[in-house]
């Protein structure tokens, strides 16, 4: 048995495809004292990591030229010399984009596989739910009532943001590119309308009517063409989080947009980016309550499933494909 | 003796200019049980009146194609049948653009002009105070050694802007329009640098000279192709705040920009826009520390005084052609 690992080749202008990426096999490694040796179940996929596959300065570190890929990942210990962990304990952590990993335990923590399948710590009960929780909660602070749109709303966070609007007594509107996820949105998860912005003819209609009370909260995936026509029907006071720009990650060039400052301007509006890792000290009540909704049924989720870690490269492009409902993981090893 | 009164004529597509404005003349009104007459003697001419004249929902409601213009008069109550002022009495309040007007009490307050000169109500100690007090400390909460950049650096509210920051400990750099202006906020209100924006032959590198450390706060007057440039250098968790926009409200539509939701991301940070209303429960809070500072001389002030009722429209338009240093006033009457 070998390991695998899949490195960044070369940085890409526009939009990364196979050539962008290595994999190389090596000997899996050993374990020194106090290390464990995982061995990856699941991989998650996020839209972030093309940001961290340029240099231009972000909140998140780029990857270097010729160096592994760092992301989410669950996996099982399968060799131990770390008094904390054992063999078979599920983990989750930052690791290399490889089947095996060593870790020192600092950069790993426990699962338990009770509360929830282990899956989950790398979206409802990981990043991406606490990613919704936080932009929806504590920057967006939503009030029963109040209208909260959502760009991305058949992924992996705008699933879980829209389903909290909706605990909290929203009107709750979500965007997504195809009659399949506007379908599960609504059909599945509870949101009130779903719009399809590929095939609607005229998208600020279409918000029109789906928010006759116009915008309060604009939680943001997207950006583009997409929030210009949002921003349009923001209401007084309102709040636009910004939490992704999938549109904006692979471009050649900045884009040029209308400019928005006169409209939050004229409405009294707040515009926040984030990051999850802001709001790292709120991270056990996040943990607590997304545990405690999805126990009770009031937040469900979605995985998009590939299985072998040899299709993570493909996996991670269809991202920006739109080809996932939920949240995208590469299956690597079976129970 | 006559009143006069300035009217709005038509509303304006791009600049104004006089044959916007309509000047009538009517007799002086009479005053009824509970109410006072009023003598305007100084006028407060504001950038955000131009977004009054047109018709586009905005926070402040549109003038009225023949109503006459409202905004921040001092006067003088030269009769009263109203129990609470006394001829002689001192005001400031929301009035009409004339010579006379009639009030029933409830939109004027009146002045102590043993603590400032009484046209002090319409600038520091009034609207502009406060919208500098309340955008800077209420929205961007500054910390001692941050960096703060201020456009439209030398207007009523960009001065107050920069020497509160100065109090709190901040570096604080000023973009205006010419060597005057940038000297004025150096060499007498204590600004750390002066850009001037229509001289320097690279606004970028001027500003990361002038903030080696970055930008932490971003007091926004004036929008457009300077903002893009002060975006370009924030700092993670940066506060942008929107005040004006004197940039575009002349525009005959709207202005393209590059997209700045993912700078916002990038850097965590917020981007927010307000009108001084927004914090009108915390008026008294920010006139009482505003009245000590002046008092002890910590924060000064100019006044651009242009003579007479009847060159109201001019100084208005004036404020569009840059040439105001400090708060634009017309003195109506002398004392």
């Amino acid at each position: 048995m070998k390991n695998k690992t899949i490195l960044l080749a070369n940085r890409p202008v526009g939009m990364p495809d196979e050539s962008h990426f290595n994999m190389v096999e090596e000997k899996i490694p050993s374990i020194k004292e106090d290390e464990v040796l995982i061995q990856t179940m699941y991989l998650s996929v996020d839209p972030y990591m093309r940001g961290r596959m340029s240099d231009a300065k972000s909140y998140a570190e780029p990857y270097k030229v010729g160096e592994p890929f760092i992301g989410g990942i669950v996996g099982k210990i399968v060799a131990s010399n770390h008094p904390k962990f054992e063999t078979g304990d599920y983990i989750e952590g930052r690791l290399n984009w490889s089947v095996y990993n060593v870790s020192n335990g600092k950069n790993i923590r426990k699962l338990n596989p009770e509360i929830a399948p282990v899956s989950t710590a790398l979206h409802v009960l990981g990043m991406p739910g606490l990613t919704a929780y936080f932009g929806l909660l504590h920057i967006g602070q939503p009030k029963a009532g109040e209208t909260v749109v959502i760009s991305g709303a058949s992924g992996a966070v705008g699933t879980i943001v829209g389903q909290i609007a909706k605990l909290k007594g929203c009107r709750v509107v979500g965007i997504a590119g195809s009659e399949e996820k506007c379908r599960f949105i609504t059909e599945e998860l509870g949101f009130d309308e779903g719009i399809n912005y590929k095939t609607t003819p005229d998208l600020l209609a279409s918000l029109k009517n789906a928010c006759p009370n116009g915008v309060d909260i604009y939680f943001d995936n997207v950006g583009g063409t997409v929030s210009d026509e949002v921003l349009k029907i923001i209401n007084f006071q309102s709040r636009t989080i910004i939490c992704g720009q999938i549109s904006q990650y692979n471009l050649d060039k900045p884009e040029m947009g209308p400019r928005v400052m006169d409209k939050l301007l004229k409405t009294s509006s707040l515009m926040k980016g984030f990051i999850v890792s802001d709001f790292a000290e709120h991270n056990k009540e996040g943990l607590m309550y997304l545990s405690k909704w999805v126990k009770e049924g009031k937040i469900t989720y979605r995985e998009n499933i590939v299985e072998g870690f040899d299709n993570t490269v493909n996996a991670f492009l269809g991202l920006f494909r739109g080809e996932n409902i939920g949240k995208q993981l590469v299956k690597v090893t079976d129970e």
